[in-house]
């Protein structure tokens, strides 16, 4: 064994190491013994069969979760039940730069209310976008019950690109719903409140607090929602709560229902029943019914009314109009849910043990005929439910919300109170099966199964209590949301999953193949925005100014780079008072090849995916050395991925000059550095040698590497050149450096070829001539 | 068929319903089916039975992850490779109401940096608390490299105690690792810096610029770190990288790499080579090589100078007192680990071949005999390295991080370029096997893998680009976490499972039962400083006050409470320009009952777990009425969990009295309600009946759920009492309204009775006499 110090350290060792990659170490366990060791049932298998999705593989439906308080979307696959990604909505979040760059924090801060700065949303209910009522993977939306807001995500690269802030509620819980093509997006009051900004007490709770529905106008070209093409629908100061919009028959309908349409107004401090005995008091409440294209053609008649720059459509019109009815529904419902061929709707009595089914086409009939009981206090015709229900069905304690089965008139409906899960047939009005889900399920979720085309397949049942389900991580638990099979006749639990961070609401599951994320953006790109980055640079354009206005204000631009790596530029000078903007586009082209941008001291960090220009913004308040570096592990060298902010005094003039600091390097020193180049060079040949000698194009994720190795080459290719122009000039200092550089380009080369290579060994790729 | 209007709503339906909850439709698929349905092999299938854990099961080993750039840390269990919890540390979660209630912001605040707040951290390294260099369980510590600061998590709730900024460094790196009875933390710096908080040039890097090693002291008793006991090394300004304390014969040492011991500064802007070139152009870097006993008594004897408020030991100083060496150490190196038994030094050299195995004795050999072969710059002798090498072999490339089996002498070492970890045996030098990961792995960690008893079993390999592994989500990618089988000969890949938020650094898995955390916490409890919180209140002692001083200032201070289902108080009034301090205590004993609290347009969200008292504080700086409710989905009327913030103008001086809104009740109401409350409770003795006929007392759950019942009904008997008083005096009103509440009561007993009859149901319990 010869020291370290002695030995030309080459890439051509290692890859000679051959010991197989694959083993068969697992011929001594049998499937009994491990199920034997772990106590598993032949069910259990058969479970994990179904769920279980080796390295590679790819689920069948992408599940675009709310994150509850989290503020958060949460992106998970199914049947896997592996979370994927979450995507930061009304949260900063510093992974993804969301909140910290200013590109995000433009679209962040259009989330503002009253001027302040709400840094987190209570997300509820993600809507995907629609065409023809079926899911077409271009856009999610999700509302903020918190914080009355809508937030849009744009499907092609998992992003927040804008937050729409109600102008008029203080609350609001059903939202976001989309219409059938996306024309609108439904957000409803949940606790009303007046739409001004005033006081009003709680005694002119009739008078002057609302509730409302808000539809937001989307603009599917733009992928933007349009405040000033968006109305809202006054409502009654009960608890609006989820909606659902009609479809095929019903189509440009929607349906609101609500509880606490006693208007009670608790004061348990004061010895009043609290809100839950007098909210809970009456045995229903109202189903609204609204004609929403009307009501937009209304709005566009010039009908409405502007208030805090929103139109509104007063009660009175509505109700003159003949857009707007209510319907008795049992005992504080929760959700409200149209059938996929349009023609019912089915509401869930919290507080009842029945599910009610309404005829649409009888709706239509009793509105056409006039047939109301009577009005509700603010004039709205009350329609009698025994003339529109289709059906009433008992299926056990506390209903909340229903989805469907592929399998016609079949639908799923939660059972908070009895933990479980009903299944049931809508049509003939009987219960087919039931199963126990722990504990306490909220909603439920069949694949796409709130469409014109549901599915089926499974069933994500959101429970919202997991109690015992988890190793214990201390008083705040996961959520469990499981899995369940409902392709038999009896719906079979297959997966209990953990949801680690907020506790999502609502979820809603597309089939995978209708996402066509990209896995990069055009080179200098502002993904907030969408558009070319007016920050791009290009390679080898970097540049850093300073410039200060007539009143000594200065400001430091850098428009500098990201690539593996090294950060350009590696140092950045400002004075105390300086503004620093710091733009750093990533010129990778190779997919996942993210960089991050750190700083010391300064609340800075970005996520910078291959191509996107992103600006992190700071103000130099403090003289000092702050150093940054590269945050996402990109490369081998990526801890030397680094450089220094150097903040001066004001008016600081340099007392030394420009000098070598550290290692000094001989003309031996660069000869050896270049013999080892050649070598590594070598090994590199014979790598592309075996790829090339292989039909590698039929492997994309090859090809990728492929390139990403020729550019890693190319740029080999320019340090040689640059450390033999200074070896022309026995210059060793700067020959010996670029030829390091040169030497790590080969390193990051050889990285990809090895990648690729195994990956075509793994494969079974083919040799070719 | 009755309309609902007309129907008692009675609890006692939907128990009868008695749909079989077990179903037998999975008869109809077989194993092989699903395997050809999935296109899952036999290996699959082994695999799945390995990692697949059914509901309600328990992981055998509990993983501490870094978040990365997300500045949390993430729990998960192994082998399920489900994420249980992400915990707030650096960033503000609103989920945990972390950075969002006043308790919690003392914590994260302690962060903050030359005044500002830094709202996430770049999480690197945890450290579990050790007893005799092996985990306790207690505490695990983490660092954030971008701000140095470390941070200590309590692990009987998993809450962020405390964050300590280091006084010296800008950057760090090598940090948190304990020493073998958590005497200290050590964290080392990662690019040099000067102490101070001054300007100097780059060009003054030799002499002004500077590395070190901080030990932090731990008080195990407090479970707090102390500042005040704590020390600096102070080192040549190298990038120090990680370390690893020495254990057995190693006990009192410490060891610290580094990289760019070139001292190479940077320009790629100004021509020169980038950092990447000049910081590995050197064959050999420095092991730092510490007596950390020695060092902290040479600080109690004052030899050390306090810089910003910490104890520093000067670089002539440790020289002097010979407790600072260097040896040589393979080309920029990666991890230190020292072996389970103390006596060897495994060094990963990432731009080498080899892995460096250092033999403890030897070092202490050429120490005692004063065998160096030079100097380094700063006057730090360097040991030779031939004389104290135990051996090195040639493992593959970009070796960067060591942990150990279970099994004598076996250690595995991850290796970045190559996309492969490698078994082999340390005492001998031979390569045991090999395997390909999916792709270019940093970290790997077997079970407790760094203490003096590692477990063996399974491995996790800590990818750093996931690439094509999972469903594509845009540009930013998941991390993928391999779960490795190495309990055989062959190492065997079981499982992918991405990272869906942060980029883990490193990751340490302990035995599961080690952990013992609570799930509730004691009555009234600040859980930031583990004591008797202030502002804690019993069920009816809430109260509000509004006190002025002098100067006109007023404070609204509220003493709250949460249980199910409401909030006290339901209204909270105050003026504008108030301080409003809203203290809630959760006064639930069940587990899993946490409550929140989200306001609107205030940036106020709490998560109230049993026990904790959690303060919200907001400026009510615009009049206006702002909705609160509870944001956890804690019960049937959950949603009526609400209440008001009314912010009047200044002076406000109320024009309408105080008046009944919305709907009257009468007699029949009350009577109709108390026929439905003695039918339910009928039921509820039914379900009471069951679980007390049944070995109940045997399933920890259910004695859980028995004791919530019991406390709700006594809630319900409360209710009853006040529904029976008010009906004596005739309010019928207010009869009816408690005689809902008692029935709401009622729900969640039943709620409850019914959880746990499911669970003896599912779980066969036994009937008992």
């Amino acid at each position: 064994m010869k020291p370290v110090t002695k030995r030309t350290l080459s890439l051509l060792v290692g890859l000679g190491l051959g010991v197989a990659v694959t083993g068969t170490a697992w011929s001594q366990d049998t499937l009994q013994d491990i199920m034997k060791a772990r106590g598993l049932t032949q069910k259990d298998i058969l479970a994990a069969a179904k769920t279980y999705t080796p390295s590679g593989g790819r689920d069948e439906y992408i599940a675009l979760s709310s994150g509850g308080q989290s503020g958060q979307m949460i992106v998970y696959g199914i049947p896997s039940m592996r979370i994927l990604k979450y995507i930061g909505v009304f949260t900063p979040e510093p992974w993804q730069g969301y909140g910290f760059d200013e590109e995000s924090k433009a679209v962040l801060r259009q989330g503002n209310i009253l001027g302040k700065e709400i840094n987190y949303g209570d997300t509820h209910h993600p809507a995907f976008s629609e065409t023809d009522g079926d899911y077409d993977g271009k856009y999610v939306f999700i509302n903020d019950k918190a914080n009355p807001r809508v937030a849009v995500i744009d499907l092609h690269d998992f992003e927040t690109k804008q937050i729409v802030v109600n102008p008029l509620f203080k609350s609001e819980h059903g939202g976001a719903f989309a219409t059938p093509n996306t024309e609108y997006v439904i957000e409803a009051t949940q606790y009303a409140a007046p739409y001004d900004k005033k006081y009003h007490p709680l005694e002119k709770f009739n008078d002057e607090y609302r509730g409302g529905v808000t539809y937001w106008k989307f603009n599917k070209e733009k992928g933007r929602l349009e405040p000033e093409n968006s109305f809202t629908l006054e409502l009654p100061p009960y608890s609006q709560d989820l909606s659902d919009a009609g479809k095929g028959p019903s189509y440009g309908w929607s349906f609101t229902n609500s509880f606490c349409t006693e208007r009670y107004v608790g004061g348990i401090e004061k010895g009043r029943p609290p809100y839950e005995a007098g909210c809970s008091a009456k045995d229903t409440d109202f189903l609204h019914v609204v004609n929403w294209k009307k009501a937009a053609e209304l709005v566009k008649a010039g009908k409405g009314t502007e208030i805090n720059g929103m139109q509104v459509l007063p009660m009175d019109v509505s109700i003159a109009e003949g857009i707007l009815f209510l319907i008795p529904e049992p005992k504080s419902p929760h959700g409200v849910d149209v059938t996929p061929d349009g023609t019912k709707i089915i509401v869930n009595g919290k507080l009842d043990t029945h599910m009610s089914v309404y005829d649409f086409a009888k709706i239509q009939k009793a509105i056409k005929d006039k047939n109301f009981e009577g009005k509700d206090p603010y004039g709205i015709p009350i329609i009698p439910i025994q003339d529109v229900l289709h059906l009433q069905l008992e299926v056990g304690l506390g209903p909340l919300h229903t989805q469907f089965d592929s399998k016609k008139c079949v639908a799923y409906t939660s059972l908070y109170v009895d933990s479980q899960i009903v299944k049931w047939d809508f049509c003939e009005g009987k219960v087919l099966d039931k199963i126990s889900i722990h504990y306490n399920v909220g909603h439920l979720m069949t694949m796409e199964g709130d469409t014109v085309d549901p599915d089926g397949k499974y069933l994500v049942s959101l429970n919202k209590l997991a109690i015992d389900r988890f190793n214990p991580v201390g008083p705040l638990h996961p959520q469990n949301h499981q899995l369940i099979d409902i392709s038999g006749d009896k719906m079979e639990l297959l997966y209990d999953m953990p949801l680690p961070l907020g506790e999502p609401h609502y979820v809603a599951a597309i089939k995978a193949d209708k996402l066509q994320p990209e896995v990069r953006y055009k080179s200098g790109w502002n993904s907030r925005t969408d558009s070319k980055s007016e920050y791009a640079v290009r390679a080898g354009r970097e540049k850093t100014e300073r410039t200060c206005d007539d009143s000594g204000k200065c400001k430091v631009e850098v428009f500098g780079s990201l690539i593996r790596s090294h950060i350009t530029p590696e140092t950045i000078e400002a004075e105390v008072g300086d503004e620093v903007l710091i733009h750093l586009t990533n010129l990778e082209r190779a997919e996942d090849e993210v960089h991050g941008f750190a700083m010391y001291g300064h609340n800075v960090q970005l996520s910078v995916e291959p191509g996107k220009t992103s600006t992190a913004r700071l103000m130099a308040t403090e003289e000092g050395v702050f150093p940054y570096y590269c945050t996402e592990f990109c490369s081998a060298l990526h801890l030397e991925m680094q450089g220094y902010l150097l903040v001066k005094p004001k008016g600081y003039k340099a007392t030394v000059g420009e000098g070598e600091v550290g290692t000094s390097y001989t003309k031996a020193d660069y000869e050896k550095q270049v013999k080892e180049n050649i070598a590594t060079q070598a090994v590199i040949d014979e790598v592309v040698g075996f790829i090339t000698s292989h039909n590698y194009k039929d492997f994309p994720t090859v090809v990728g590497l492929v390139e990403d190795a020729t550019d890693q080459l190319n740029f080999a290719a320019d340090a040689k050149a640059k450390s033999e122009a200074a070896a022309a000039k026995e210059d060793w200092q700067n020959a010996m450096l670029w030829a390091n550089q040169w030497w790590q380009y080969q390193v990051k080369t050889a990285d990809l070829g090895l990648r690729a290579k195994t990956y075509l060994e793994q494969n079974n790729a083919k040799k070719i001539k």
